[in-house]
């Protein structure tokens, strides 16, 4: 639909040819065909959204607001940053239109044509996507052992990265968590080497097991630095809220980047999830939130062990959405997609995370939040039975 | 409070150099100060705001959605934006996170460093404002005779430009609503240059006298086009809900773009959206609003000939959100901002708009829909003793 016709006369700009039409996109495209048990996206599970209710809105909310975002929103988010060890105070925290936004926001910020970016590999494609967009060329962290084949400071050859990005609890893909070590030593090569961090933590509230998820912008000293946080996984990704804090240094360029961008945020939303913070229930839908997730994960890794035990490896993750499947075989996981989804079963190839392109990587992500358990019986002997 | 400390040692964009604090910011961030009249943003009247209750939003609706909006309320505005005369599909409409935005995405498909765009003069300042980020370099049409002064197909002397952005209906800041003429010979000279379209209008309900209305985009039978629409002004800003409808070849790559900024936009709001665009009483309250604005600029007018009389001209607008003042002294208004804020009046110097960046265009812009009729005695008084 959208796909036909794109031959334009006009005169696009040249950085748009750095823009491809993302799996991603494709499969939200799908996600609602009556049938289909999607293991694709990274979805909440519809029965964990709060009940909302806008009948309080003040009407002054409707009017336009601040570009920073609500002032009692900001400094609910500062004190529970600084709770966590992010100290900043309200000043330093800028709500956004989900955290996609910041992505986007830092990117503008630090990457031209050519700039060096690290990331982690695999790692976030959306965040690659927009990297790309921009003109990034890539430096590879490796997720689990993040400095010692790349630390900023350690690695000539390339050049020193303007930024790294890192998305070290839980993450998307693989759902690795960097150990306390690791996220003292990235924390040190940042400070040491003066590149900026950029921390994606949007996945923090859905720990599972015991592990150190205290952010690594919390350890840093000197360095200048934005974390980000989401509202979609712990409340509901329709009201489309997220959150940065950010070193001083960073903060008046981002504001303005986000007024260029829209305006300000949402304040329905903003209203909304501040609500939901200040709810004495919190406490419990949180924990709520977390058995249910634990229960999908643990039933998810059960029937992995059945149906793709042979197949495949993978390591059980101790919080967040998702499952990264190491193939026994060599394959490009993209070119099972489709007929997986003619079979009735969706799920992320791995080939899009990873920022050098490879041809295969043989890896594949899998979603367990949103499917029920029949679901994923019938999806994962469904996927056994296709890579078989 | 975020202009501290901005000296980062962090490498930043080449781009972030073009993008200044925003007089809009300012304003913005004292828009709350009880006692101020303020005449600079262009705020709807809080009391023509709807009364909305999210009670029955789907909680399937809270789940991520499609990038494009949603397909109900899409076909909605295809089928309004036929009824103007912009015949469209649905697969051709965008759901927005306010039109802030699609000037964000729009840039991002066209501007290049060094890239000519042409724009009225004055025109919206925070198009100016994102176009000049991305690196554009400005040709001026002139708002009153848009092709007689530098209508792409005759001006040969700078280049063609790969974008013409135009926002013809009760023009941001002037108030201008180009005549059917106008609007043809814009339509002509651009398919006969084949230069893309951006048609900005945001305005186009807010109708008090009688005017030609049609969307430019409708005129249009080769050219790549872009026609963008709020619902800001009809409904609430604070829902930040705009759409933009294209031509194909440019829709794939705005989707895409939209996708890279936000994932998509705020499903609350765009249920809310839908809620109102199909309610029975939609058009008697577009009709409420319409008189109450009629009657609130007739005031304005006759307060500013009374105050302002012997100080100034102006047009009386008839449509829109703005009067433009042309004083009779020349003066760079931009100098009288900070003494007429502590006085207690805020208004929006002239400058900004203009895309040659003037040292002073002795011209300012004043809102009419946000204040009442007390305040806007006092303040028009207090700047007319300011201004003396």
């Amino acid at each position: 639909m959208a796909q036909r016709a794109e031959q334009p006369g006009s005169r696009l700009s040249r950085r748009i040819t750095n823009l491809h039409a993302s799996p991603i996109r494709e499969i939200l495209s799908v996600i609602d065909r009556p049938g289909l048990v999607s293991f694709a996206g990274g979805l909440p599970a519809n029965e964990t959204f709060p009940t909302l209710s806008a009948q309080a809105v003040p009407r002054s909310w409707l009017q336009y607001g601040p570009t920073e975002g609500e002032p009692a929103l900001r400094e609910r988010i500062a004190a529970e940053l600084s709770s966590i060890g992010v100290s900043c105070t309200p000043e330093q925290v800028l709500v956004l239109s989900g955290s996609q936004q910041g992505i986007d926001l830092v990117a503008k910020l630090f990457v031209d044509p050519g700039t060096l970016v690290a990331v982690e590999s695999p790692t976030y494609l959306a965040a690659l996507q927009v990297f790309r967009f921009f003109g990034a060329r890539f430096l590879t962290l490796d997720a689990c052992r993040p400095l010692t084949s790349a630390s900023p400071s350690r690695r000539g050859r390339s050049g020193r990265p303007a930024l790294i990005y890192t998305n070290p609890t839980f993450q998307n893909p693989t759902g690795h968590c960097y150990s306390g070590a690791e996220r003292d030593a990235l924390a040190q090569a940042c400070d040491e080497s003066g590149v900026a961090l950029f921390e994606d933590d949007p996945y923090r509230d859905l720990a599972y097991d015991d592990c150190d998820r205290s952010p690594i912008c919390g350890r840093l000293h000197r360095t200048s630095w934005i974390y980000q946080g989401s509202f979609s996984k712990s409340l509901a990704p329709g009201l489309r809220l997220g959150f940065l804090a950010a070193s001083m240094d960073l903060l008046g360029h981002l504001t303005r980047l986000k007024q260029a961008a829209d305006l300000h945020s949402n304040r329905l939303s903003q209203w909304l999830v501040l609500e939901q913070l200040s709810a004495s229930e919190r406490g419990d839908r949180l924990s709520r939130l977390v058995s249910t997730y634990r229960r999908k994960r643990d039933f998810f890794a059960r029937a992995l062990g059945r149906h793709l035990g042979s197949i495949a490896t993978w390591e059980t993750p101790r919080g967040g959405l998702f499952f990264w499947l190491k193939l026994r075989r060599q394959i490009d996981t993209r070119s099972l997609l489709p007929e997986a989804i003619r079979r009735g079963v969706a799920f992320m190839p791995g080939e899009p995370f990873f920022p050098e392109s490879p041809k295969s990587c043989s890896a594949l992500r899998l979603n367990f939040s949103h499917a029920d358990e029949a679901q994923t019986e019938r999806g994962l002997a469904t996927l056994a039975e296709l890579l078989r």
